[in-house]
């Protein structure tokens, strides 16, 4: 392609509104443009390189046996009630109607679709195990689009959808994609790692994310480099801090506690703590350390009321909570019904003496404190010399805390590792929830009608666009690798009046695309500056320039990977090329 | 693909809501089914077909040098409106609100939103001239939608846009993709002609559409085999009809004017017409040939009243009306209006003695008619020897009626041909109506500012798999061009369990694949008969049957065209069957 006579709209600087390396150089080297919020065209280069990572995860996809169709945006409301998202949803599930007043979502994912579409066309079990999928539009009204193609409300996906008739074939089903989406990612040139993830309320056994690692990524993944281990935070199990090894300090509040064990052994003492409301405060005020302390949490989980407690060097992790508790929502209690649940206040909430009706569960770590300073449910108010169980009853221990830098490997004991990451993948054990909530049966071979056992496996096509930026580029810009670059040779001649350069450059550009490489030449009346600037802006894997001495048959070469040019006959230009991008 | 492994479910009965071949056959054949009223999903071999359609028209595109973008479908409301189309568009534009209450429009086209992008990332001449193309899904909520794919609500469609400096870049742009369409349409295997279309109230000067013909098309063709020439019924021309070129036959309603102007000479005479409002009912009441009749139709025209004239034998042509007067909508006057306005009544409206307030305008036909018979503009009542503008006035003549069998052509007065034809493609010169509305412009040689002249150009992908069905299919289904059939060969194994006809199978499997050829294998227990059937209704080109004599190198070739089979050694299929299906 001679770049007169495409669209490449460069900047020379950076979008106000681009937070990310990869949204601003996707805008800057003319990639793509927004239309509005969260949508976006894309331009002829971003075009390629979508339709490039397209035809990988095609590949892959067909290799691992699946089929692909292509299923509508529009989905009529009663699809979505039956498998009962549509109240579910929310706000990001896109709706309208029609001239007629009928109700449609505009498909934010297709398991309903697909569902249908499996239940109405398959019926034995000899059409078993059956994956489909489709590389589509996908429409999510997200509360905050942002970092450009990372999270926006119009992008592309590849959803696929595996039906198998016993638990074991969806366990090969599964196998086969999580390979793929290691393949797919793999010739995309990414560094990712594939994390246990968290099911969410769906309640299937596995399910892991592929992560692009990138400090922008909104996502912790939390690693062994010595086991192996990997998982989301919101799921990362820990051992422990190695800190914890050592015996624990008495310390001030054990001290407290003695003291105060004198007048009245074992027992609580009430401490007046002014405006003490935070773990900081409190370890400075009474000198003590944060994991001499209890933090207690109040929750609402699916309506009811429990505190929930964790060392004081400890965070939350909420969606251990739910899954402790077997709940679909978990929300903090206001201060309303902190005070009218728990008869307690923001600040000095703690588990000692509170309503029976109250669950009080704790993380493990809370089982093997001494003592420990906690909220007194009054203001300005803690107790200390708090002796968990003895002092307060515990429902249930599991593990709610956060796993945190320093802590050790439950599996291996050694040190974890800590990476933000961008979610490009998704593979997941869906079990019969929407085969039996959409009454989509086959017939097995003893004729006994039974659900769909099914997975499903979403990949964000458009969102590697930015994951793989993210990870390859420099000061000047992108970097792209070979396998999804837009063109694999940029072309810039310096004086497209000079005509030996002239004809260098068409004699170049046809024997480098009969050489089967993609070249896109700069044959722009620029500075040769600007062109430049734009070569690396853009990050063609090779630029090879057509300057002075293409009268001797010479011309300069820089991958845009190396640090210098070197020069090149012109004769050896073609296989040279084809080789470094992979043609 | 092997048959187990993908899902094509055909089935033996025609669904009941399938009005033509091709909706039918693509449901039949397991190329699609129907998610909603004209929301389709397109199963595997529907979407290879979709592929490949795809494919062929992105070729021709870029060989015409378009570039390839791609829009989204979320258009914020803002952009419609600033061409005027939010409102213009009417019901069959999708709208929706998003979680902030924004509106936006689904994309129904997309010439606001690639005028948007032109006009914000292109300034200069030397940029020009610049055509972009997609292959995207469009959103239009059609009242009626119907025919499988040919009239659906979400469907996919190749829309171009090009921009230029002077009206004749616009022309040679035109041209160009005038010429692209044709190469696309020839290589999907269609019969079509290209003809002059309506550019409907824009009021372009160049617009056609490209017709496939086809019995159930909703479009009426009308084009000469002696000078080519080609038009919309909307637009055709005609030269009146060869029983025109005998001289009048004087007829009774002169004979009747003669007998009356012996009393009053030269005035219409008034006949009691008890009754009868239609042209058929007059000719046998006053026995007179409906050719001297004149029939006046009463309309308003972007609300003005109008009385238009044509010949009883006659169909009024509404485009034509619209473009004599240079209206935007042309309606047909209520009974009331026509009381109320005219002071006449159904079935009895002529254009004697009209209020001076009502334009009269006439078909060229009748400016010939020696007397007429027309309504009184009173119950019951006709006049006889009524002569255009004599006895009423003529603002305005023109061609106004329906080209209809019979006529000549205008140009070569040959006789004219009818036919009908599905619209799969039409190019449009737009000039600057979406420049100048959206204020897109770009600096000329001279660094004056003017606005983009633009055309459009657009193909119904998705609706091309429907017309392509509709010319190639018999009784027993479909007989896909090799081109765009969704593979060239279909294998079909008798004995799938006797061994000698598994292994040479396998083998052809391979070595077709090898040869370049797409396959699909029948590997499924069923019966020979059904096997067959499921073939002659898929409709690949090529038939290849693996049976007895497998154990000699011997199968059975049937083309789908062909009507009966012959042998081939087993070696000498590759080769055959490449040539065949253009491999």
């Amino acid at each position: 392609m001679k770049l007169r006579h495409t669209l490449v709209p460069t900047l020379r600087n950076d979008p106000s509104d681009a937070e990310t390396n990869s949204h601003r150089f996707l805008i800057r080297a003319g990639l793509i443009r927004s239309l509005a919020s969260g949508v976006y065209s894309y331009l002829p280069l971003g075009l390629r390189v979508l339709r490039n990572i397209e035809r990988i995860v095609r590949e892959e996809m067909e290799k691992a046996g699946a089929v692909e169709v292509l299923l509508p945006s529009l989905h009529p409301a009663e699809l979505w009630q039956e498998s009962g998202r549509w109240d579910l949803y929310g706000d990001e599930l896109m709706r309208l109607k029609d001239r007629h007043g009928r109700s449609f979502a505009l498909g934010a994912t297709h398991e309903e679709a697909i569902t249908a579409l499996v239940r109405d066309e398959v019926k034995s079990y000899k059409k078993l195990p059956l994956t489909l999928f489709q590389i589509q539009t996908k429409f999510r009204d997200e509360r905050r689009p942002r970092y450009g193609l990372l999270r926006g409300r119009e992008f592309v996906m590849k959803d696929a959808y595996s039906f198998d008739a016993t638990p074991e074939g969806l366990d090969r089903s599964y196998a086969v994609m999580y390979e793929a989406y290691s393949a797919i990612f793999r010739r995309c040139g990414l560094t990712f790692r594939s994390v246990e993830a968290d099911s969410g309320s769906i309640g299937g056994t596995d399910t892991h994310e592929f992560m692009a690692l990138a400090d922008i990524g909104e996502d912790t993944i939390v690693h062994c480099e010595s086991c192996g281990y990997a998982a989301n935070i919101e799921l990362a199990e820990s051992a422990g801090r190695a800190a914890d090894a050592d015996l624990p300090e008495p310390g001030l509040a054990a001290a407290l506690t003695d003291a105060a064990s004198a007048t009245m052994p074992g027992q609580p003492q009430t401490a007046d703590t002014p405006d003490v409301r935070t773990i900081t405060q409190l370890t400075r005020f009474l000198g003590v350390e944060a994991r001499e302390i209890i933090k207690s949490l109040a929750l609402l989980a699916d309506g009811r009321p429990y505190v929930v407690l964790v060392r004081g060097d400890r965070e939350l992790n909420e969606t251990k909570v739910k899954r402790l508790l077997g709940a679909s929502v978990v929300e903090m209690m206001s201060e309303a019904d902190i005070a009218g649940l728990l008869g307690s206040v923001p600040g000095f909430i703690g588990p000692v003496d509170l309503d029976p009706k109250v669950g009080i569960v704790a993380d493990e770590e809370v089982r093997g404190m001494p003592t420990a300073v906690v909220g007194a449910n009054a203001v300005d108010r803690h107790l200390t010399g708090v002796v968990p169980e003895r002092h307060f009853p515990v429902g249930r221990y599991g593990d709610l805390r956060m796993a945190s830098p320093g802590d050790a490997c439950k599996r291996c004991g050694e040190p974890l590792q800590f990476a933000k990451g961008i979610e490009v993948g998704h593979v997941f054990k869906l079990g019969t929830k929407y085969s039996e909530a959409l009454r989509a049966t086959f017939l097995d071979e003893h004729g006994r009608s039974l659900p769909y056992i099914m997975g499903c496996y979403g990949i964000g096509v458009s969102r590697l666009l930015s994951a793989i930026v993210e990870q390859h580029h420099d000061e000047a810009g992108i970097v792209w690798p070979a396998a999804v670059a837009p063109y694999g040779v940029h072309l810039i001649v310096i004086q497209t009046k000079d005509a030996a350069q002239a004809e260098l450059a068409e004699r170049l550009y046809r024997e480098l695309r009969n050489a089967g490489c993609e070249v896109l030449l700069d044959d722009r009346d620029e500075r040769p500056g600007a062109k430049f600037a734009d070569a690396d802006l853009l990050g063609l894997p090779l630029r090879v320039t057509i300057g002075k001495r293409a009268a001797d048959g010479i011309v300069e070469c820089k991958p845009r990977s190396a640090a210098e040019p070197f020069e090149l006959e012109a004769d050896k230009l073609p296989g040279y090329a084809a080789a470094l991008t992979g043609h």
